[in-house]
């Protein structure tokens, strides 16, 4: 008899690959958020000699599980999903909780039990003889904190422990035991098996049929029989004398079902279809009290950090990620963010991909491009004729100091360089252009022929338009072009403590009854109105405050406008307008006009019908005007 | 006989110092404005010879009317006012217009005429006597543009034309008529009568009464008698045969008052009292035709330009300006033109001399920033524990990506050191700094204590304190310090697409029924809000318009309280109160709490009385609290 010794699992370690967190961080942003059941995730596992590709090495080398970014049903591969090959593929439970300190506070053992029953409940149904993969299952509780790249995780494979510990009788490498032809059948037969049955994956538990020096390999299911057979499954230990986990589990199986008190295992630890005859598989003599119910199994399971403790670890990916790749992640996070709970229908993307022409670089300019760029919005293009004044940067917050010296840089190039330094993934460029205003003198023709070009190019390669200039005549230009190419148009005006932020119908279309612009209720024609005015006049003089209100409303607006069916033809609404409670319209009214008063802190939402001989959006006027632009 | 000649004066040339503009710029933005009623002012000139000191070359040195920063009386020095020694001083009238298109356009040829007319008047009346100073004045017509520090100028130097020009007689030196001895008894005369009558002036014309080499200088008045004797004058010409522009209304003067046709001149080019019997004056001999009324006078005398060309001539002070002074000076005029026209009665001082701290250095912090520099404050202080992540640039406009790089700047300091960029000239300090929290667990006691002490120290050496941060319990030790002190506390919080911005009421103080705080109406006491939370509680998750709303009406709602003479006891107003639109009041409503609804584009005025059993603002909690500090 030899002298019996208690068996003893190497435990898998778990093997996190950085793809499987950022896969995480993506479903959780976006799919997830703050839903936190559990879901389903695969991870696999090798043979030693299969991952060290070294029988030295394998002895050394953890029993790895490996997750990776194909862990998740819906990101993994063909492969990945029935199997890769030569690996044994382990499902497996992720929660994901919403806080750190639930990830702290969250019954532990429960959630392992929990894990095991199921196990248990494979085995007392007899499913695990059909699925044997119902006995190597894992799971990971984990807290994603996206802000910081830092994931806190933890995982437990969960074995049920017999009051009655297995012992080893005998351990012996299957070398000793088999002849080189043997040994070479087992490598076929598992990889035929492997192919046949399972798309090249190996089932982590097996028959062995062996006679003589002729070797198959069965269904589980099918040796639950009993007669003499060896019981294999794919070790993913190096160590002499103890197997890996996934035996544990089967052993239960075994306690259950068999009236023997004691099997022969392959723990296989080769690579099939390899090898002439050289193996590092082992065979062993496993004895163990049968059992009535394995319910009544204790669970175990939870992994041990690096320092031997049972405790969670931390993947922080801050550190390995590219600064603009983490900038990038930070914006979109944040704006994700406000889909979890408060608007669940925001559509980010839709804004994100608009692009946005901004006439006018100064006080409302750089308000309204900070305000996009907080939204998502990467296409930003500048218009201004002048260069970076001393008295700017304190009002307009895309310019500094240093941007007025010498003369002063030109505003719209350097509103878009200086754009870029707030976030280098931004796609902004600036055209330093006079935009031509009726009423002014002409004094260039050849210039004011290619200004105007230039701007019919920029409005139709848009598609918002922003106005934000400082007279009324500036306006028109871009009014009766913007009209015609039926773009959204945002207008922003200021006064000294009062302002105007509207939006432009779309004239001729479909809408009902379109909405008027800037122009539509006025009886003047846009003229010179910068001539003769006293300095206070010239300058924008306001409450330094109200351009970042009206700044901010414009693009609020903006942004509405993007998430009503209707686009720029969306209804004028005001607080009265039942649609505009509607609890799936994330962001509220969409007026056709605010009237700001700082002085009362009151804004009248206030709107206008589009007047079919408006100066500047009627067809008439773009007809004629397009006549006129005609060369001799 | 000698051949007689035209008599040809030289004309003036204005020599404009740059201080003279810069008061004018000063005086129109601060006490012009918009008035552009006519100033006097004051311009001085002196001899040839006392000009260039130096005889040989003061034949080719111009004849100048220096006006400088004391033209303007009320900045003029004793001396400026009363004279200068051994100069003459001009008083002239400044028409500053309000525009460019009103300098240009204005009738040049009346301004002048008008000016002659007085000339004329004093003549006729004969005042010219009396004060003979009447008979040398100017004008200057001026535009400032203050934007651009240009000022486009044009003096006159009105002239009565004889419709029968004068003749020079004779002309040679005084030196080749008088002995040494003599004409260093000119010059004492002259000086003794300059010191004695004119305190160091010398006054423009005066008779001279020569007996042998004796020489007495009188008052022109007493030279308005029959008697042989010398009219001299003081001249700023140092031409052979050309006297300076002062003759001319001289020679009207005599032609209208003296029977005689011709007069001996004494073209007084020295610098009196100096001189051992040098000179380079001369003694003319001019005939004149005796004249009836002298307003039929033509009147001539606009300046030339450079080019020869009656035209304005332009002062470009940009250039010569330090930049950061370039900038000092447009920011206060982008400020001070607010007081021109709209808001007379604002106190731009008392705004731009609050200490501001800030508590908080994200969105809501970087907005409040940049919009207290617009409105001129200097001293802003900063706090806040974290450092700068990848998110913050596009929401937080004081930050740029790079400040993001290496695990971010703390954000305070990083924070004080941009807006120094956007203005070298603010004040402004970064503390990194952890406020203590109710609730949260305390880990290093000596920090925290220090921690207090700080916010103690920041609290008390600030006027204004703004609570900016994201949690609820960071705002209540400010809020217990801050009523303590007595300070103005102004608090903003964000939802997603709500606000609140409010202001502390000083408890204590004489306030019929003060105002609450931020925890006045709340029946739980301030505790750990921040464990817990999943991530889009963690962070601030808000639609990115709504902060720089927020910040605005945040600072704005300081800077109405500046303005009231309670300060922050003012009573909280509503739309409806009706001293909310009293016309002194520059800035309208001052409400206690603005409750912004962005998606109804909505503010709520409310206000709530202070509560004397409040958590954070009562004297009780500040009681129990100060007794808890103390060591044991």
């Amino acid at each position: 008899m030899e002298s019996f010794q208690l068996l003893q699992f190497e435990p898998f370690k778990s093997a996190v690959d950085p793809t499987f967190w950022h896969q995480l961080g993506k479903r959780k942003l976006d799919v997830y958020q703050l839903d936190q059941s559990e879901r389903r995730i695969r991870g696999h596992y090798a043979t030693a000699t299969r991952a060290t590709k070294s029988v030295e090495r394998a002895i050394a080398a953890p029993a790895q599980l490996t997750v990776d970014g194909e862990a998740f049903e819906e990101a993994a591969s063909s492969a990945a999903r029935h199997g890769r090959p030569n690996t044994v593929a382990v499902d497996g439970t992720l929660l994901n909780t919403n806080t750190i300190e639930e990830f702290k506070t969250i019954d532990k053992q429960a959630l392992l039990r929990k894990a095991g029953e199921q196990v248990a409940t494979a085995i007392e149904s007899g499913e695990a003889w059909r699925q044997p993969a119902l006995l190597c299952t894992f799971i990971t509780l984990a807290f994603a904190d996206l802000k910081k790249h830092k994931y806190t995780y933890w995982f437990g494979f969960p074995a049920l422990v017999a009051p009655q510990p297995a012992q080893i009788r005998s351990w012996s490498r299957v070398d000793a035991a088999w002849s080189k032809a043997k040994i070479a059948a087992l490598h076929v037969a598992i990889d035929v098996y492997s192919q046949q049955q399972h798309q090249g994956a190996i089932p982590p538990f097996f028959g062995v049929v062996e006679e003589g020096d002729a070797v198959t390999v069965i269904d589980l299911q099918a040796a639950n029989a009993p007669h003499q057979l060896i019981i294999g499954f794919v070790d993913p230990s190096g160590l002499e004398n103890h197997p890996g986990w996934p035996l544990r589990n089967l052993i239960a199986l075994l306690a259950r079902y068999f009236t023997r008190t004691s099997i022969r295992v392959l723990c296989y630890r080769d690579t099939p279809g390899t090898g002439e005859g050289d193996t590092f598989s082992a065979l062993a003599e496993i004895a163990f009290t049968p059992s009535a119910n394995v319910h009544e199994y204790k669970v175990v399971g939870w992994e041990k950090n690096t320092h031997g403790k049972a405790a969670p670890r931390v993947a922080d990916l801050g550190g390995m990620m590219d600064p603009r790749r983490l900038a990038d992640t930070a914006i979109d996070l944040n704006l994700k963010l406000m889909r979890w709970r408060l608007a669940t229908t925001l559509q980010l993307e839709k804004v994100a991909s608009t692009r946005c022409l901004l006439l006018g670089a100064g006080t409302l300019g750089s308000y309204v491009a900070r305000c996009l760029l907080g939204w998502g919005v990467r296409h930003i293009t500048f218009v201004d004729s002048a260069t970076v004044s001393f008295s700017n940067p304190v009002r307009q917050p895309l310019f500094n100091y240093e941007d007025c010296l010498e003369g002063g840089r030109p505003k719209a190039p350097c509103a878009a360089a200086n754009l870029a330094k707030v976030y280098p993934g931004v796609n902004a460029t600036g055209h330093t252009l006079r935009i031509p205003m009726p009423g002014h003198p002409v004094t260039d023709d050849q210039q004011t022929q290619a200004d105007i070009k230039t701007l019919i190019d920029l409005i139709a390669g848009h598609d918002a338009v922003f106005l934000l200039m400082d007279s009324r005549e500036s306006r028109w230009l871009p009014t009766l072009l913007g009209a015609h190419h039926g773009k959204i148009v945002i207008n922003a005006a200021l006064g000294f403590d009062t302002f105007l932020v509207m939006r432009h119908g779309v004239p001729g279309s479909q809408a009902d009854a379109p909405i008027g612009c800037y122009y539509c209720n006025d009886v003047v024609a846009p003229t010179d109105s910068l001539r003769d005015r006293s300095l206070d006049q010239q300058c924008t003089v306001t409450r330094p405050g109200l351009a970042a209100i009206a700044s901010a409303m414009a693009v609020e607006l903006l942004v509405s406008i993007l998430h009503h069916p209707q686009g720029a033809n969306a209804p004028p609404e005001t607080d009265d307008t039942p649609e505009a409670h509607d609890k799936e319209r994330p962001l509220g009214v969409i007026p056709h006009q605010i009237r700001g008063h700082l002085a009362s802190y009151r804004n009248l939402l206030v709107h206008g019908p589009a007047y079919d001989r408006c100066t500047a959006c009627s067809s008439k006027v773009w007809l004629y005007w397009t006549a006129l632009r005609m060369p001799a």
